[in-house]
């Protein structure tokens, strides 16, 4: 059976084009109440959401994100934001010392990526357009700033909301049998090997038939460009500073 | 409007009892396939997945979990892990050196995330219960041993899927103000407190009439004292040994 969530799930692809139609209030109100369904670990809730439709914070936010266009146009940019500040403060209440850990740090990231999930399946499933921005985290101690954030807390990511302009074609993801393993992870590295290969063949084929160049190693050759990069080196200091523990 | 995905994650419940009845192939099937459209990071797919249904591997995994009996008893268990592996495959055939940070261990960790919010919601579309289980990074390295996960791989959670036996009545949530914030985060700590402690109530209010006991300060009571306890403060260096850097 297909269910419209199995549906909307195999429907997804990022949108980065919206029509300037708006999203109004009631709408957005009943996604982000489904959204904060989700899990959390130990009904800690260790997240929070800033919702951000003023152009000119958005504004700023682009230009953070490397001027991604999007976030200008969205109507609507939801802010993903780890949060621990809520425990330090029952912790305060309760006169009892905080203990912040990696451990900690990591499930108020899980629980913020848990909510943006949701939110964005939510918001597709009302023929909302959405994408995830990363790359919020090229400047934390900026975005926090902007958004006026807590100590213990930061943007694991953003994401656009508005109405699709247009929704580009679904690229192929990764064969399977390298993503999906049953009982035991499958380790052979000529067979890894040759699927990443396959792969490679399969992705350049769907970029040359959308008329687009790629390197014949389309999935290795742009992932170990991606990967042989160093990347956000300054994140570990940047989120101590902001009150996120990572030992 | 309510979508058949806002209601799915309206009527969200974490299910730990379940029936004898089995998950076949291609219901599991479909899950997974739908849970891997899931948006991933720069098209990296840093994650992998391993379906473990063999009882005597879920009897190791509850073990690792603290002895939860959903893990033996569910049909299926998913490991959602991180999964750096293939980015340094990538990179070796290219010739490239792989350069990790914490920024990369933190992306993995959002991508399996992601998909195992998306599997657990599919899962529920189609009747079944789901519940998520951090708690197998009580020891990542055993886990990993187990499902034989590659260097760079961790299990951020599991994931129990199986049909209910019994769901168990919704935990109010955090009142949305503590949570949702517009444009900028409200950080008047005397409104806050004010919210927590209302929270405080509806909760304690909320475990007395399922007849369940329950101190006064039902949330940040039970939240100071999770808080103020030192967390798996093995993590770093476990997950480094395992060959991600959090640096």
């Amino acid at each position: 059976m297909i269910t419209s969530v199995i549906e909307t799930l195999n429907n997804h692809v990022s949108v980065r084009d919206f029509t300037n139609a708006p999203l109004d209030d009631e709408t957005l109100g009943k996604m982000l109440q489904a959204a904060r369904r989700s899990p959390t670990s130990s009904n800690l809730q260790t997240y929070s959401l800033v919702v951000v439709r003023d152009q000119e914070t958005k504004k700023e936010l682009a230009a953070i994100a490397g001027n991604q266009r999007h976030i200008e146009t969205c109507p609507v940019f939801v802010a993903l934001c780890a949060d621990l500040s809520r425990l330090k403060l029952a912790c305060e209440l309760q006169k009892k010392p905080y203990a912040g850990s990696l451990e900690r740090s990591l499930v108020a990231t899980v629980d913020a990526a848990l909510v943006g999930m949701s939110l964005s399946l939510a918001a597709e499933s009302l023929g909302l357009g959405t994408v995830m921005i990363g790359a919020i985290r090229n400047d934390p101690t900026k975005a926090a700033r902007l958004l006026g954030l807590p100590e213990g807390a930061y943007v694991v990511y953003g994401l656009c909301i508005g109405w699709p302009e247009e929704r580009p074609p679904q690229k192929p993801r990764l064969p399977e049998e390298l993503v999906i393993h049953y009982e035991r992870y499958n380790t052979d590295r000529d067979t890894t090997v040759e699927r990443l290969q396959a792969h490679d063949k399969d992705l350049a084929e769907h970029y040359r038939s959308l008329g687009r160049e790629t390197p014949d190693a389309a999935w290795t050759g742009t992932t170990a460009r991606i990967a042989s990069s160093p990347r956000r080196e300054f994140l570990r200091q940047v989120l101590t500073d902001l009150g996120l523990n990572l030992d």
